[in-house]
C-alpha cells in the first residue's frame, strides 16, 4: 500500500493549483461543442458518466490523473478490499479495524477477501433459508398466516441506506409485502407507523450492529410494548440484525439473528444484513442477489487505474477539482428518477459522515479543505425549488445529475407525442446544459452567468443490478477522495461529544426527582440550565 | 416605504464589518453562561428563539438592529402587506405585482389589504361549502360512497409546502382521509402512487395557478387515463385550484374550482387555496383555519421593529450576520420532530428560490453574496448521518434548530426513567451546546474546534396552530432578508432557461420522426447532440 500523504505534498497539487488560475469557460461556443460531449464520457458497469459540463481540459485531467497516481489511491483501495486495517489513525487511540464492505458483495468468484466474505456466504445462506421459511409456511404468525409487513427499526447506517434502496426498488416488491421504517426517538415516528399496521402479520427487524443504539433500542421497546398490548409475543415477530456477541445477540428474544461483522461500517452497510434481511423480504433472494452483482462488478471496475475508464475514480477528482482548487463548498445531487427520491439523503450520510474530517491519518490538522456539503432532491422536483439559486444565486453550486433511459412501471402515456419519461429526460439533459452555458440578456434578471460545473451519470433503468452499481460507485468515490485528502473515511468520532451530553442530561432527568439540586458544572450545567430556561424540565 | 438601497451602502455595514474582526468565541467558558442563556432569548406568537449559541454580543446586535432600521425593513414590509407593487426589477420588464400571501391569512379582523383579504373570505367560504357538501352526503362518488383519499397533483409550490404542512399534521387528520402526492414528470411517481388506490373513491386536486405547469398537466393526464381505464368519470372526481381564467378555470371539467391570485407567489401560497383544499379535506375546515389563525398572530408579530422582541427578523438578522459577516454559504435546518420531515425540504424551496439573485431591485449586479443553500433532515437522524462534519468537518455550517416541548401521539414510553420525547429534546439541547462549545482532548481527532454557530426555536407541541406560526415565520424571515439584500425575493427568472431549453429539445422530440435531420444551431444543436450521446432518441 502506498504511503497516506497529504493532498497538498503531492506533486501534482502545485501543477493543478497552477492550473486554477485559468479555467476553462464553458460559456465559450467554442469550447463546449459536440465534439467535447462526444469526447469528455467514461463508462463502468453499466454507468456513462458525461462530463463535458465540467471545468477541465486536457491538461487538468492528466494532472488530476497524475493526482491519484501520486496518491496511491487504487494501490490503497486494493488493500482495504483484501483486509488492510484502514480505519486507523497512527499514533492515536482508534477503531483499528478493517474496511471490508466490499466483501459483502464480492460473492460471485475469486474474493479479495475470502475469509470476510465466506461469513457473509454464511449469513447470505441464513438469509436464504428464512425467506424460504417464509415461503414455504414454515414460518408464520401465530394463526398460521404468512406476515405480510415488515417494520424496519433502526437509524443512521441501518437505516437510510436500507431506506433508500427500498424505496429506489419498490417496483420490485413481491406482491402483498409491504416495508415500514421507524428511525427517530421521536415517538411520532414510531407512533405514526404502528397506527393502522395488523401487528399480528408483522415482523420487526432491529438493526444496529453495537447493540446499543439509543434510539433503536428505544424505538424496540416502544413497538414491543405494541405488540404485547396486542397480545402478541415479540419473540415469534422480532429479528435481529447486529454484531456477534453483542447484547442483541439473544435467540430467546429473536425469531432470527443476522450477523454483521466489525469490519463493517454502519454507512456502509446497506449491502450487508443490515439491508439484506429487509430487502429480501420486501423483493425476493434473487433481488437482493442482483444487488450485490451489480455492487460488485462496480467494485471490481473501480479497481481500474485510468481515471478515463473508472467513472468512480473520474467522479471523485472532478469533485475533489471543485472543491481544492475552484473552492466549492457544497455538491447537489440530483437524481432524475421519483424511485432515488431518498438516495441523495443517504449519500448526505455517507459522504459527510466519512469525509467530514479536519486531521489526517496521522493526527495532524489539515491545511486544504475535505467533504463538501451533499445535499439536493430528485428533478424535476428542484426544479420549481431551489435551482433558481443555482442559476441565479452568488454561490456556485457544483451537481451531479443522475438519470435513466426507461423508467421502472408499466403505463406511461404521450401528451404532447412526448412520453413523460421523455420530458424528465429533456428536462435532466437541459438543465446539465443551462447550468454550464448560461446565457446573455440584456436585462440582468435574465442574465445567466453559467459555468455551474456539472456532470451527469446515466444508466439504462434502474433495478436491482444497476442500484447495487450505483451505491458501489457513490462508495467508492467517496473512499478516494478520503484517500486523496489523507483522512480516515471510517471513523465518525464527531458523533461523539453530542451524545456524551445528551446522555448525562437525560441521567439528570431520569434522576430529576431524587436529585433536584443538580449541582454540576460547566458543560453538564449549562446543558441542565438550557433545559430549565427551554422550559425542558418535568414541573 | 423606505427607499431600496443596496446592504454594503447601509452604515451600518461598516460598523458591522469592523465588528466581524473580532467574533466572541463560544468556547470561551466566560462567554456562554447560563447568564448569556437566559438574556438572548426572544419570543413571538408561541415560539420561543434561544440564540446565546450564535456568535454575537451587544455591539453586534445593536448594529444589526440598526442595519434593519436603516434598511427599513419593517416599512417596506407593512408597505408589502398593504399591497405595494414588491415584485418587480426597477427600469426592467418584470413581473410587476403585489405580494399578498399574508393576505390569505389576515381574516381575523382588520385586514392590511381588505381587497385581497375579501378574496380569501370568498374562497374560504367556497372551500367550506364543499367540505360541508362532503360530509352531509351532498358530494359523493358515482356509488353514493363517500370519498375517502385525495391526490395532490401539483409541483414546487404547489407541491412542497402543502405536503409538508399534511406530513407535520398528518396526526390531526380526520379519520379515513387519506392524502398523496404525485409532482414529479417521472411517470414513475404518478403510477407508484395510482397502484393500489381505490379510485372510486379518490378526488384528484390539481394545483396549477397558471394552468399551464408541464409537469402537472402531463401528471392530470396519467392520473385521468388510470380514471377512463377505471370507467370512472374525471369530471365527478378532479377539483381544480388555479388562476380565475387560466386554461384550467373550466367547470365542464372539474368539480369545484378554487382561485388563487397572482399576487400569490408559489412558494408563500400554502395557507393559500393551493394548500387549503387538501388540508380542509385531510383535516378539516377547522385545524385548517387554526393554521391561517397561527400564520396571522406570526404575521403581526413580526411587525415589531425591536430586534428582539421579533423572532423572524431577529433571525433574518442573525442569518445575513452568519452570511455576510462571518462568510457561511449554507445554512443547515433541523427540526427535532419527525412531523416535520419535509419541511426543511419546503424552506429549502421557499429561501433559495426567493433569495438566490444576483441583481438587485434596480436591476445592478451586487457585490455581496445573497441566499445560503439551505438544506436539512430531522435529528436526531441527522446525528447519526451528516453531524460528523458539521462537528468536526472544515466547513462551518451555521444550524437552525426546531423543538418541541411535547410530541403529537399519546403512546409515548419511558426507557430507563425517560421518555422518548424526553430523549428527543435532550439531544436536540445537547447538540446546539456542542457546536457551540467544542471539546479539547489531546487525541485530535477527539478534538472539537466549536463556535459553530446555531440557534433553537422552541414551541409547545406541533399543532396546526403553531404549523402556521412556523410557517410565516420563516416566510417573513425570507422577506426580510431579502429587503436588506435589496433583491426582488418574488420573481424566479432562473428556472427559465432550463424550461426553454427542455421545451425545445421535446419540439425536436416530438417531431423526430418527420424531423430526423434537425440542422439547429447553438445550444439547440448541443442539446440535441447531448441526446444521441447520452442515447436519448427514439431508436
Amino acid at each position: 500500500m502506498a504511503p497516506s500523504t497529504d493532498l497538498d505534498t503531492l506533486p501534482a497539487f502545485a501543477t493543478l493549483q497552477a492550473l486554477s488560475h485559468q479555467v476553462p469557460d464553458l460559456t465559450d461556443p467554442a469550447l463546449l461543442t459536440p465534439d467535447r460531449l462526444q469526447s469528455l464520457r467514461s463508462h463502468s458497469a453499466g454507468f456513462d458518466l458525461f462530463y463535458a459540463t465540467q471545468r477541465v481540459d486536457e491538461s487538468i485531467l492528466a494532472a488530476l490523473q497524475a493526482l491519484a497516481d501520486q496518491g496511491g489511491v487504487i494501490e490503497q483501495f486494493l488493500a482495504m478490499k483484501k483486509g488492510a486495517v484502514m480505519n486507523r489513525i497512527e499514533g492515536w487511540p482508534s477503531e483499528n479495524r478493517q474496511v471490508l464492505h466490499t466483501a459483502c458483495r464480492d460473492v460471485f468468484g475469486a474474493p479479495h477477501a475470502p475469509e470476510a466474505t465466506g461469513q457473509t456466504e454464511a449469513e447470505l445462506k441464513k438469509l436464504a433459508d428464512f425467506l424460504d421459511d417464509l415461503d414455504q409456511g414454515r414460518l408464520t404468525n401465530e394463526q398460521g398466516q404468512p406476515f405480510t409487513d415488515m417494520i424496519q427499526v433502526g437509524i443512521g447506517g441501518s437505516d437510510l441506506g436500507p431506506r433508500a434502496l427500498y424505496l429506489a426498488l419498490a417496483a420490485y416488491s413481491r406482491q402483498g409485502r409491504q416495508i415500514h421504517f421507524i428511525a427517530n426517538v421521536d415517538p411520532d415516528d414510531g407512533l405514526a407507523v404502528l397506527k393502522g399496521l395488523d401487528l399480528s402479520r408483522t415482523l420487526v427487524n432491529v438493526v444496529s450492529k453495537s447493540g446499543t443504539t439509543l434510539e433503536t433500542l428505544t424505538n424496540e421497546e416502544l413497538v414491543k410494548a405494541a405488540f404485547i398490548q396486542a397480545g402478541l409475543d415479540p419473540a415469534r415477530h422480532f429479528l435481529a440484525v447486529t454484531g456477534q456477541g453483542s447484547p442483541m445477540d439473544d435467540p430467546a428474544k429473536y425469531l432470527r439473528s443476522f450477523y454483521i461483522y466489525d469490519y463493517i461500517g454502519g454507512r456502509y452497510s446497506a449491502t450487508s444484513m443490515v439491508g439484506g434481511v429487509m430487502l429480501g423480504f420486501a423483493l425476493g433472494a434473487e433481488n437482493f442477489r442482483e444487488i450485490l452483482h451489480g455492487a460488485r462488478d462496480m467494485d471490481r471496475a473501480a479497481e481500474e487505474r485510468e481515471s478515463r475508464r473508472n467513472v468512480p475514480l473520474l467522479l471523485a477528482l472532478l469533485g475533489i477539482w471543485n472543491r481544492n482548487f475552484l473552492h466549492r463548498e457544497t455538491l447537489a445531487i440530483l437524481p432524475y428518477s421519483q424511485g432515488l427520491c431518498r438516495f441523495t439523503a443517504h449519500l448526505q450520510q455517507c459522504d459527510m459522515e466519512s469525509n467530514g474530517k479536519s486531521c489526517n491519518r496521522q493526527g495532524k490538522p489539515l491545511f486544504y479543505q475535505t467533504g463538501p456539503v451533499v445535499w439536493g432532491e430528485p428533478g424535476t422536483n428542484g426544479q420549481h425549488a431551489f435551482y433558481q439559486l443555482m442559476h441565479q444565486g452568488t454561490a456556485v453550486i457544483p451537481a451531479e445529475f443522475i438519470g435513466f433511459r426507461a423508467n421502472q412501471y408499466d403505463g406511461d402515456i404521450l401528451v404532447k407525442k412526448t412520453t413523460s419519461q421523455e420530458k424528465l429526460t429533456a428536462n435532466l439533459l437541459a438543465q446539465s446544459l443551462a447550468l454550464a452555458l448560461g446565457r446573455q440578456h440584456d436585462n440582468p434578471n435574465r442574465f445567466f452567468a453559467g459555468n455551474r460545473p456539472n456532470s451527469l451519470l446515466m444508466a439504462d433503468r434502474l433495478t436491482p443490478y444497476s442500484m447495487g452499481a450505483l451505491l458501489a460507485l457513490y462508495e467508492a468515490k467517496i473512499v478516494f477522495q478520503g484517500f486523496l485528502w489523507n483522512i480516515n473515511s471510517f471513523d465518525q468520532e464527531g458523533v461523539q461529544l453530542g451524545k456524551i451530553l445528551a446522555s448525562r442530561l437525560l441521567d439528570h432527568m431520569a434522576g430529576q426527582q431524587e436529585d433536584a439540586q443538580y449541582d454540576g458544572s460547566g458543560t453538564d450545567a449549562l446543558g441542565w440550565a438550557l433545559m430549565q430556561i427551554a422550559g425542558l424540565t418535568k414541573s
